[in-house]
């Protein structure tokens, strides 16, 4: 079972390295990171590059697909190049995943049109624009699409679907190894828990980034 | 503030990435990748490297030293050149910081020996060696020295040293951004939560590997 990460210029990595570390365990799993072009690829604080190991045009049919978020999704929503890869990978793929704003960009290549999905929370609204109806839930399954929301949500998707493929045990067996019973020292992980002081800066500010 | 998150063949990426994600939000953090020479370096499941940028030679007294865990971690239980620059590190570091059996590293340069300590659930007797108490808490302080427990335990320490050392509302922010809302699919994340049954598998397949 083949499973391609695709990267591209300033990406999240935990976006990236969630599904990497949960669904990369399945049984008979061969994970490949892919990107335009092959060689380290930057993410978004700059501090960190992730190698892609092949080209996108090197993997044409990955069984599962899985397309992370990050400040750089925008550059990338015209760009044909990788939205054809997008299309023609999901023509074949069991899954088509993505994490944080990894949905757009799966929205732009026209993949969730009429479909559920969620997105980093900052960017929810954005998916309508695309024909497609946003949710607020953590990780979400219509047909072979499953989307997670923002950045560390890509863990439960990961779990999730290993679950789906491998079954409840295969999971847990991955869970216990990634010691994942997470413990966060506060409650400010959603729009809803977080305050709403917070809420709003963030809105704020996203204003001039999500246009 | 310098980071360094220490690299070395077959680590657990995201040992590396939580923390990385988390603690490299810091206000002014600057964060750098390093290992023993710069470049990619491989992850234990051969999928995926990470980029060093920097050599342990031109990062000499950052503030805050992260070492992950993994696999490779056995193989560096005697290299010199890393246990050195650990102690050098830590000579002047603000923090000294481990997930996972990255703790047996800090443990094998001395820094941990009288001190409580935590690691992967299936390494932590291993401490003991070392002269550390292994305590089966996620994220363990003692003094400047904070040690998470296996894989995924890193993003709550980077989010708890956030907090303490930027403030409850920063870390907050911090977890909204990354939209750490936890909602694992199963209750199966550590030893006494998953089934005995695999438990008792992995501590079987561990005998063969932990020696």
């Amino acid at each position: 079972m083949q499973i391609a990460i695709v990267l591209f210029d300033r990406f999240t990595a935990l976006d990236a390295v969630g599904p990497y570390e949960t669904l990369g365990r399945l049984p008979d799993a061969e994970t490949v990171f892919v990107a335009e072009q092959a060689g380290p690829v930057r993410s978004d604080t700059g501090a960190l590059a992730l190698t892609a190991d092949r080209t996108l045009a090197e993997v044409r049919s990955p069984d599962i697909v899985v397309v992370p978020g990050g400040p750089g999704q925008s550059a990338q929503m015209e760009n044909e190049a990788l939205l054809d890869w997008l299309r023609t990978a999901d023509g074949t793929s069991t899954w088509t995943t993505s994490v944080c704003t990894g949905s757009l960009l799966l929205a732009a290549a026209g993949l969730l049109a009429g479909r559920r999905a969620t997105s980093h929370w900052l960017a929810l609204d954005f998916l309508r624009r695309y024909g497609v109806e946003p949710t607020g839930e953590r990780v979400v399954f219509d047909g072979k699409y499953v989307t997670a929301a923002g950045v560390s949500s890509g863990i439960d998707m990961g779990l999730t679907l290993v679950g789906r493929i491998a079954g409840d045990e295969h999971a847990q067996a991955v869970q216990l190894l990634t010691e994942y019973d997470p413990q966060p020292p506060y409650d400010a992980g959603s729009p809803e828990k977080a305050s709403a002081h917070l809420v709003e800066q963030f809105r704020a500010k996203s204003r001039f980034i999500l246009t």
